[in-house]
């Protein structure tokens, strides 16, 4: 059958789709949801249906198709197009299998994962995909099977014979260990790639932090090079296609903060799989507002880690440490970017915590690759930090992705000073990270927050606890009408 | 903060969908699938927020806004309206807590099936909702809280202190019983208004064979008249906003073909309670291609049903029948109407398997009531069907409802005859239904199937298994096209 294309305007930013008339689709017997081949040319392309009741949509005898499609085909407005039908993905089938608790082995979840990579899979099939492994649970083999399959549906790329790498299950604002840590490394004659995200609910990501400094988004050859000048490269992920599954389930898991285990350690173990990193550390914060809240779920999840590293044949190391508070003194990216290079200028005034939490990490990783002992191993990246050597590799690695100006502070301002006299017992990160991103950041980098009060401080009434930083007068007021709700500090 | 509106000219079917401009979203800090308040004058309504990365699409100080949001807010292209912020409903809170495997509490259900009735929750929410009920399962005090939530946010009607109802959980072709039974039972002198569905995935329900005889659509003051007249109707429940949550819980339940035992219970007994029904008989056709598969099943959803029916004040009772092949000879809305009248008036060709299975389910609903045992309720119901009483009475009704002119046959056929000599051992319900729905039903009211030949009929080569009627030339050519994979006939 053809179909005259109407160009719908629309981005669905995930499926294919494409919209009929109702009286079409009653014609074809075909519902909301299902499959339908579309051929123009040479190319054709798998589309999830909807259906218009309207004749204003689209009317019978049109096809109205999202961008995502007119791309594909390489079709406009008024094209012909011809519409054949297809049935439901194989991968249906094993979601629905997961539902009712079957283990699926590594083919099956091969075609879910392709699925969801090729955006053949509906929002609704996903949702049941996620919630399937969250409740039933994921076994090892399957993690395995899964990480293996987003690693294989993406792009791989290989740097050394060794190559090290870390991550952070994340939640705790600044913690931008990864600047300090692998410069450190890299310093010590190592490789080590690190690819990052971008913030998605956070006030910022290491790659959001690391572009106040220098370019982040490259291609693989780019990368290939600035690893082989200096050993190392702190750049977005994002842009290289690395175990795309991923973030298209994260869009599902998103809106019920769902973190169901199997994702996350598939999620994770890819990235690290993709770059073929051999000896990764991972960091585990614990604390009332992180994703892991007591020993019992930390002590678990580093026992799953390792045991999934193993079956990958990587040697993993999982740290836990304290997720109560933020790590260092800045939110935000231009004010955390400045916490990570005054750490490696060995400036007095650097956030102690930040650098000792860099350290501790750092030499974890090197006393990883057996040719140092732990006594050792810190001795030698607190060496590399306080002779300089940290910061010239940093310089090096900026200078290679290619250095940018550092942006400027946010203009608007507006200090947040404690109502009474005490101890600072409580800062909450989800607050404070709220804050953050009301003022702008990540996308305006100089927006943030600088705390002047950690956990333990004593405070006057009247003293200053933190400074909001905004771009905009209009963002700060939102910032201030959400501060009559709660500065996120507790003081007693 | 204004924006301007923007008509998108498209219906979602569902949720109340507003768009935003990219570059507004990260202003406000909002992401897909959060939750906003729209104001315009008197009116406001809270939508899912979608987000537009192209400027074509929804610019800047702009807001795009789906058909059914317009209505809400009686709002026009143009039109300037306020946003509002709002929080997630608490529902989201407990359909989360229900995928962690909580129970949940009669407020709890209540606040969900409010915001499913109201399209408050997205598609993705919805289905989590779905898997987590599914998996995890729901209990019989949950079931009973969701039923009663599900009829609290609808329409409930009541008709008279006793009222009789019975229910097919489906999934056999045809078996009309429901147009025999009632006249019947209300030839008895009981109440009993039957509120039926369209077909969704099969060639026709009990409403769409209905409509071939008389109005089945109507407002609840003439359906009180017609039961006041009657004693009985036979009419659609889709326009009495009963149980309205049911269909849209349907909705994300068909993409995966999930059948979740919880979800079927309160959805029945929700109809049954919303029209004040007290003594109900539930038909569980068993059979490979149908829901219910095996004895124990069954047996467990009869248990299941009588247990729910107690908590509610209700005398359920639960018959196990044969579902492994059509019961009646057409297939269709008209062939199914057919068949039905020929049983009432006592026409010697009228299916007997019909005839018999409808003679049972009166004789069992009115044993219910006490007047009758099993012995003399039969007795009673052969009488009202042979004396006329029962064509009488499904006249009335008809007259009352508004009676139709029959509509035609299909004028398009396609005899499909057996290619070897044998006994029918197998008719497969799945693609019997499917034919019928290529050949145009159950819209196409004078499309669809006779059966010649049924489970144990012997047959020669080449002789009549059945015909298929379109009234398109086009779909009958679909037909043939299907008919080459298979007829759903196996003789041997």
């Amino acid at each position: 059958m053809k179909f005259k294309v109407k160009d719908m305007d629309l981005a669905s930013g995930g499926p294919s789709i494409a919209i009929l008339n109702q009286k079409d689709a009653e014609k074809l017997d075909l519902h909301p949801g299902d499959r339908i081949l579309i051929k123009h040319n040479n190319h054709q392309t798998t589309c999830v249906l909807d259906i218009s009741e309207s004749r204003k949509a689209v009317a019978q005898g049109s096809i109205g198709l999202f961008e995502e499609v007119l791309d594909k085909l390489n079709v406009k407005h008024n094209s012909i197009v011809e519409l054949k039908f297809t049935g439901k993905p194989d991968s249906v089938r094993h979601i629905r299998d997961k539902l009712y608790g079957k283990q699926l082995n590594d083919e099956e979840l091969y075609h879910i994962i392709d699925d969801i990579t090729n955006d053949r899979l509906t929002q609704i099939e996903k949702t049941y995909f996620v919630s399937a492994g969250f409740i039933n649970g994921w076994s090892t083999d399957e993690i395995v099977g899964m990480t293996k399959a987003m690693v294989e549906t993406g792009q791989r790329i290989k740097f050394g014979k060794v190559t090290l790498d870390k991550h952070c299950i994340g939640g705790v604002p600044n913690n931008r260990t990864t600047m300090i840590v692998i410069p450190i490394i890299a310093a010590a004659g190592f490789i080590i790639p690190k690819t990052s995200s971008r913030a998605i609910t956070s006030p910022s990501g290491t790659a959001d932090t690391m572009e106040c400094l220098a370019d982040v988004q490259m291609n693989e050859r780019k990368i290939k090079q600035v690893v082989k000048k200096t050993g190392a490269c702190i750049v977005h992920g994002g842009s290289m296609n690395l175990a795309p599954a991923d973030d298209k389930i994260i869009e599902v898991e998103h809106p019920l903060s769902i973190d169901a285990e199997g994702q996350l350690l598939a999620s994770v173990m890819a990235k690290k799989y993709s770059v073929s990193a051999n000896y990764v550390l991972i960091d585990i914060p614990m604390g009332p507002e992180v994703k892991v809240k007591t020993k019992q779920e930390a002590a678990h999840l580093k026992k799953m880690f390792k045991l999934i590293g193993k079956k990958l044949g990587m040697h993993v190391n999982v740290i836990i440490t304290d997720g109560s508070q933020p790590v260092g003194n800045g939110i935000g990216p231009l004010f955390e970017a400045e916490d990570v290079m005054s750490v490696l200028n060995n400036d007095p005034l650097a956030p102690e915590d930040l650098k000792k939490k860099s350290l501790f990490m750092a030499a974890e990783l090197l006393s990883m690759t057996k040719h140092y002992n732990r006594r050792r191993a810190y001795k030698k990246v607190k060496e590399i930090l306080d002779s300089g050597l940290a910061l010239k590799k940093m310089n090096e690695i900026i200078k290679a992705q290619g250095k940018r100006k550092l942006p400027a502070v946010g203009e608007h301002r507006h200090p947040c000073k404690s109502s009474k006299e005490g101890k600072v017992v409580n800062i909450n990160n989800k607050n404070i990270s709220k804050i953050a991103r009301i003022a702008g950041a990540p996308k305006d980098k100089g927006a943030g927050i600088y705390l002047n009060k950690k956990v333990g401080d004593r405070v006057k009434k009247g003293e200053l606890l933190y400074t909001v930083y905004s771009e905009s007068k209009f963002k700060l007021g939102l910032v201030k009408e959400l501060l009559r709700t709660g500065n996120g500090y507790k003081v007693s």
